[in-house]
């Protein structure tokens, strides 16, 4: 998708959503259309109902999540209608006898009634509490479900892993998400690029993500690369005589006369350097003079990589040119950065070019959040990561479990019981805020039964368990935030939405607003979400009522 | 996508195909077009390759791998031409002096003189063996590394997964795939619907996956149906006077009767059975009469679904219809498939309606392959899985990690070399076969160089290890089935491209020619992968030539 022009309420541009075209009714499950008929059979048409949107757990053994995905739910929004196609294919698969008067029914369905609230894109959301809170006819916002978690789903959980190997890697490094071809698909790999641009990282190795959604495209070459060439003689050049130095041979030869120098220099025995790769570099470098990054280890890093790189890029300042470094992709990489950087010391001191020291590493090799930590560790000299499969499939918890939930239906509160009091939803239409203290750091979050007066900054408020009797405390917020806001009302949206380098922005600066013991890796500790007494009462007598009392014999 | 027509040469319906618009030029990473433009700038225009697509390790613990998504590969060829858009974006992403003149050779560059070779998809398949081996211009074949890689790692592990599933459930049981909302976006759900009923599953929930694809799609009702009645008098019908009987307030009546009745007959307290989750059941039987299946543990299974759902099972009875059965979605699934089981039976007994006693049970809870062997041991009733997030997400092993490796340039070999055995790649263009032995399994692959007359079924064949010498056998097979053959040449499809149907038969068939113990859950036996006296020779002459020697001192 394309980023929404900033600030302004947004239009969505078809033309340009390719890949928003399967958004559509129809990607949804068949019993919510199976459900729609009984509905609908049963005279339900016009009840109306509150759903909420929540996850259970945080991912990753982690105490925050980032919530991303709104966008894509408010587009389907603006898509919401059966074509005739969809009709009939629907007649096709359902029994013969639904009556033909539900299909002009759905043909004529829209959106025109429902009304979203939500926390606004890219804010750090907690357990239980509503991401979406939608309203309207039954039938209608039911039929929204499996959608609007799908679109929410992997997008948060694909934001807060970006997140968190951000805050693992630290502000200065980089970090850029290499992990297309292990995506779920074509559109797996987008949502990737996407959200984990959202969540931190700098920039994607997939064009298309860049073309669609206006986020740094990044990369060099591959091992193939090097391997397709074998000697020296393979160099050729598309214009032999050309004005250009860097094409002529001379530069070639600066090239080989530079690494005889720096194999004494680095103490690095001249044959084992493989002269393919050196071709490799060289023919490289004469394409991208100014942007020179080269993979060091398609043979041996500290006996070739390294020393051939180092003698194209010295040979490159010696043509006025400034290469960007190199990247790592095996062996141990904190040890072999280390080294690297090491040579690129050197060389700056006794060849005097100073920038030489601060050439780039990168490294790419099977990263997770815990490499990187181990990485900080030893100490190592990368400046950037490339990450592909442990970010996009999310490898340490691959879903994130949001279930969309009935909490009223008719005016009237629901509840859905369970033994496990994790899955016991909190029933009705609720209103959430979240309060933080004097400097700055978010306290607790608060849902309040829809229509209770706010808490108010400076006043005591008490906050509760949702389960636990015994577990409550008086809060004094220095600030009080409501976290749900309108985002679609009478058919169309009803907020602008913000830009992706917006988003991107409100990722962090909402991080910063949380304790850093909830964000550290190890045994965080959980951020509270409370209810408000009145709610803690409200919850508890619908409890009883609904509860079956036991019968022992 | 549409199943293409069976048995004929495939053109791709662009109008069907809304997901497939994504299977662009663009779906790379950068490196691969950077690298285009160093190669090209070297004068390499004319060189040409082969790459060998092939993974290195089963997934899943396993040692089979299904092989799908080649005909995704071939559409991707189809459309295989960068847009005067995407030149412009290039453009802009790429450095200011990239020659204009590489953008002119971009836009006019096709995928007609790419040869593709495959194994068909549907195959079972193994580590090493080339899926694909694709030749032609260095710079094209190049180009496609990355979008084949995405197109072929997911759909390839899901169909594995989906086939490990069906083996743990046996033939017997059905399995629908309900993982639309956990997957990677609407595109990753809807490839995840696709390929599991590839690899075995019987259908999908996922409506447009059906619709696209010509998927059998099942569906129910899900809690939030239930939770919204709450007694017998929210039950309304849209035809009070209507003259179906099943809409009447005899139908409302039969089933409080029989539901007095069964309880008495089965043991249970009739206070404790739910009155909402009645009323919701016999509305959703009015609205499928004939199709009517509860998800029965809203409240409690053994307190209440079972009750009220047998009750308005036996009112369908008594209204001449036949229900399905029920869906257990918490709990200990094999003791409540047994008491509903055993509660199915004694009514089918008591009340002389035999097919009572097969009414359908249907699981779908947080299932993986473990679970379903565990319940296995634990003899359920279950006959059919819904599987949702450990299908999709491949939560045991969320990637298969293809490779793409340069085998040959200008017609000379490549070998890529690593200390990692496991990253050796073996060099030049090679042949596959598989050797059957005379009870119809499969004995051994064998990779030769190509052009070696390919092995004769009856025939003593020495097939060697890779990498260690002393692993060699005589093989003798009763048959010999050339792996690889040609999709794609001259800038077409060159194969008749099965439909969904003949790929789902195709890997139960291609199941059944690999050993048991290559297939089971526990330690299975690897199978074996060799490669010809010839390749063999060739591959270690190549090694010493391109290992250097190293130096101690």
């Amino acid at each position: 998708m394309s980023t929404p022009t900033e600030g302004t309420a947004v239009k969505v541009n078809h033309q340009r959503q390719k890949q928003n075209e399967i958004i559509q009714p129809l990607l949804t499950d068949l019993y919510q259309l199976t459900m729609a008929y009984a509905y609908w059979k049963s005279g339900k048409v016009e009840d109306t109902a509150v759903f909420d949107l929540f996850f259970r757990k945080n991912p990753f053994s982690g105490e925050f999540t980032i919530f991303a995905g709104l966008e894509e739910c408010i587009k389907f929004l603006y898509n919401f209608r059966y074509s005739d196609s969809d009709i009939a294919y629907l007649k096709q698969i359902l029994p013969p006898y639904i009556e033909e008067e539900f299909f002009r029914y759905l043909k004529d369905l829209t959106v025109e009634d429902v009304t979203l609230f939500a926390i606004p894109e890219g804010s750090v959301v907690f357990p239980r509490v509503p991401l979406l809170r939608v309203e309207g006819p039954l039938i209608v916002v039911q039929l929204l479900e499996t959608t609007f978690l799908n679109l929410i789903n992997y997008s948060s959980l694909i934001a807060t892993n970006a997140a968190r190997f951000r805050m693992a890697a630290g502000k200065r490094i980089k970090l850029l998400e290499f992990g297309l071809r292990r995506a779920q698909g074509p559109d797996g790999g987008l949502s990737a690029s996407k959200y984990a641009y959202l969540g931190g990282f700098d920039g994607t190795s997939n064009v298309l993500a860049g073309k669609l959604f206006h986020i740094p495209v990044k990369g060099t070459h591959a091992h193939a690369y090097i391997s397709s060439f074998s000697t020296l003689a393979d160099l050729k050049t598309r214009n032999e005589n050309g004005s250009d130095l860097i094409e002529s041979r001379d530069f070639v030869e600066a090239c080989t006369r530079r690494r005889d120098q720096l194999a004494a220099l680095l103490g690095i025995l001249l044959q084992e350097a493989n002269d393919g790769e050196l071709a490799a570099f060289i023919s490289y470098a004469m394409a991208f003079p100014d942007g020179f990054t080269a993979l060091v280890d398609t043979y041996e890093v500290l006996r070739s990589g390294l020393l051939n790189f180092c003698a194209v890029a010295v040979a490159l300042s010696d043509f006025g040119y400034r290469p960007i470094g190199i990247r790592l992709d095996s062996g141990d990489l904190a040890y072999l950065s280390n080294r690297a950087r090491d040579a690129f010391r050197k060389i700056a001191e006794e060849l005097a070019i100073p920038w030489f020291s601060q050439l780039s590493i990168v490294a790419s090799n099977d990263i997770n959040e815990e490499t990187i930590l181990s990485l900080n560790d030893q100490h190592h000299q990368i400046d950037c990561f490339g990450i592909g499969t442990h970010l996009v499939t999310c490898q340490k918890q691959p879903a994130l479990g949001c279930v969309y939930k009935l909490v009223e239906i008719n005016k009237q509160p629901k509840i859905k019981l369970s033994e496990d009091l994790e899955k016991v939803t909190i029933p009705g239409r609720k209103d959430i805020y979240r309060l933080y203290g004097s400097d700055g750091h978010a306290l607790i979050d608060l849902m309040q039964k829809h229509g209770e007066p706010p808490p108010l900054a400076g006043n005591r408020v008490l906050c509760r368990h949702p389960f636990l009797e015994s577990k409550r405390a008086y809060v004094s917020p220095a600030r009080v935030e409501p976290l749900l806001h309108i985002y679609w009302q009478n058919g169309t949206c009803s907020q602008p939405l913000p830009s992706m380098e917006q988003l991107r922005h409100r990722v962090q600066h909402q991080l910063g607003t949380i304790r850093q013991d909830h964000k550290r890796n190890l045994n965080p500790t959980p951020y509270k979400v409370s209810v408000s007494d009145s709610l803690y009462s409200y919850l508890h007598k619908l409890w009883l009522q609904n509860a079956p009392i036991g019968e022992l014999s």
